[in-house]
């Protein structure tokens, strides 16, 4: 119900593998360490969308890991394989595609990196229909901590996400959908999986605003490909800094993320903040407007 | 060179496999998502060294992930294979044990859990004899945020360690050998890998002293087994708050961890502090009475 393809030092290009038998080393530093990066995102029709946008934010976090990956070439070899297996096993359906990248068995040897591709899961969009109530959760660190302490990590997408897990099962025992991260100082920052996303009209000009990328939080491809269509559109874009009632005051709130794209926030710690359908579909339009390009 | 055994459904108490072989899916959520758990350890002559006190805090960290792993009989019995397998190729030198559980693939289904075992490192122990210099690295959390925010999973061993290796490769650039974290409030909290013991006489009475562990860092074995023992020995026992001020003005500072044992620190962020080889061969010697026994 899948494919894989597994980029190695025979196989720059990737080569096509079982991805329901065991391919990795219980040795691997990736899985041991959680010292390895992903992305993921999806394909329409056989095409992975925003994949540039993809491969540079891996590249920048495989840079600040000091993790030598493979370059963009071998990457885009590698998922037009998997998406020709994909379309043989399942036909041109949607498809979330994951890259994966590790520092392997030995920090001194070959990265592990692999291509894997799946249906979209099935319930992943009807959030998005509804709207998600969300918690805020303090995310420990300072708004400041990013450009301070380079050796956290923040602003690169490592595949050590306990903590991004564990906020999600606090949500979903508060009887939430999702969370959104607030810096020790009282910045919104951004969900475990996802780019906060506000709509607001001030002096009756419409703005798009998301927090400062200089927060400490991962850049949005979603958002970032919004943003590029949005602003020819007669949006205001804007940046950070936002807080709580941010939240709550302005026309709508998004998670913007790669599969599940724009899902509007219906509610946040119970009180329920506007949601417009209509305001969804306009940036939902804007957003594949972009993507498809 | 090394041994495997692996905890299944079907071989609850484990069973051999190849540790060269691959053993994971590259769908494991260990993998993915860093969401997993581990405990090294060392057995000496076929004996795991605070064996109990791994198993304990490998079952907190657990709880902290919400994740179902085998109970510590499971274990003990996989742990006796594989020490069993180890000496077979090896005879009875120093083994270090990995126990690792991931959550698996399905967060619905079994987790993945092995015991891995391996020869100790070479130059493992090198630094231990010469003494380390070190880098205070900022955390970026408040000592206050592990009561607060259960979430960020401090106190727990989590495989999502990919900000300690980080802190280690930025230690390593600076020329250093390892580093100790230090809270956003100035507290210090612990080594990426170790837990950090302070020596010092007040009024004529030597005292062991180790942060606050509610300050958000790991209960260290090491250190609860050589306190174990220190106690009835005349050593008055301390718990932080640690100021690095305190790594300074004192008889002696050591990093302690279960492989690497007690490695004393000659320097902090460049400045030279004590190291006393009596005292830390006195320690190591009461450490080790502690965990023979």
């Amino acid at each position: 119900m899948s494919a894989l393809v597994l980029l190695t030092p025979d196989a720059p290009d990737g080569r096509i593998a079982d991805p329901e038998a065991p391919q990795l080393l219980v040795t691997d530093l990736g899985v041991v360490r959680g010292d390895g990066i992903f992305e993921t995102l999806l394909a329409v029709g056989g095409r992975p969308l925003q994949l540039e946008a993809h491969l540079d934010r891996l590249a920048s976090s495989a840079e600040a890991l000091d993790l030598t990956l493979p370059d963009g070439a071998h990457w885009r070899a590698a998922i037009e394989t998997g998406l020709a297996e994909f379309a043989r096993r399942h036909g041109d359906g949607e498809a979330m595609i994951r890259l994966v990248g590790t520092r392997g068995v030995d920090a001194a040897g070959p990265p592990t990196c692999w291509v894997y591709l799946q249906p979209v899961p099935a319930g992943n969009r009807e959030l998005r229909d509804r709207g998600l109530d969300v918690v805020l959760l303090d995310r420990g660190y300072s708004s400041e901590a990013a450009s301070v302490a380079p050796w956290l990590l923040l602003g690169s997408k490592t595949t050590s996400y306990a903590v991004n897990m564990a906020a999600l099962r606090y949500a979903h025992r508060q009887g939430a959908d999702d969370a959104v991260f607030v810096s020790s100082d009282g910045r919104v920052l951004e969900g475990p999986t996802s780019t906060v996303l506000i709509a607001r009209t001030r002096d009756g000009v419409r703005e798009l605003v998301t927090p400062l990328l200089r927060s400490g939080i991962l850049a949005g491809t979603t958002q970032g490909a919004l943003f590029a269509t949005a602003e020819p559109a007669g949006w205001q874009l804007g940046y950070g800094p936002l807080t709580p009632e941010d939240l709550i005051g302005n026309d709508g709130v998004w998670l913007a993320s790669s599969v599940r794209l724009l899902a509007p926030i219906r509610s946040v710690d119970g009180r329920q903040i506007p949601v417009s359908a209509e305001l969804t579909d306009e940036l939902t339009e804007l957003l594949l407007t972009a993507t498809r390009r």
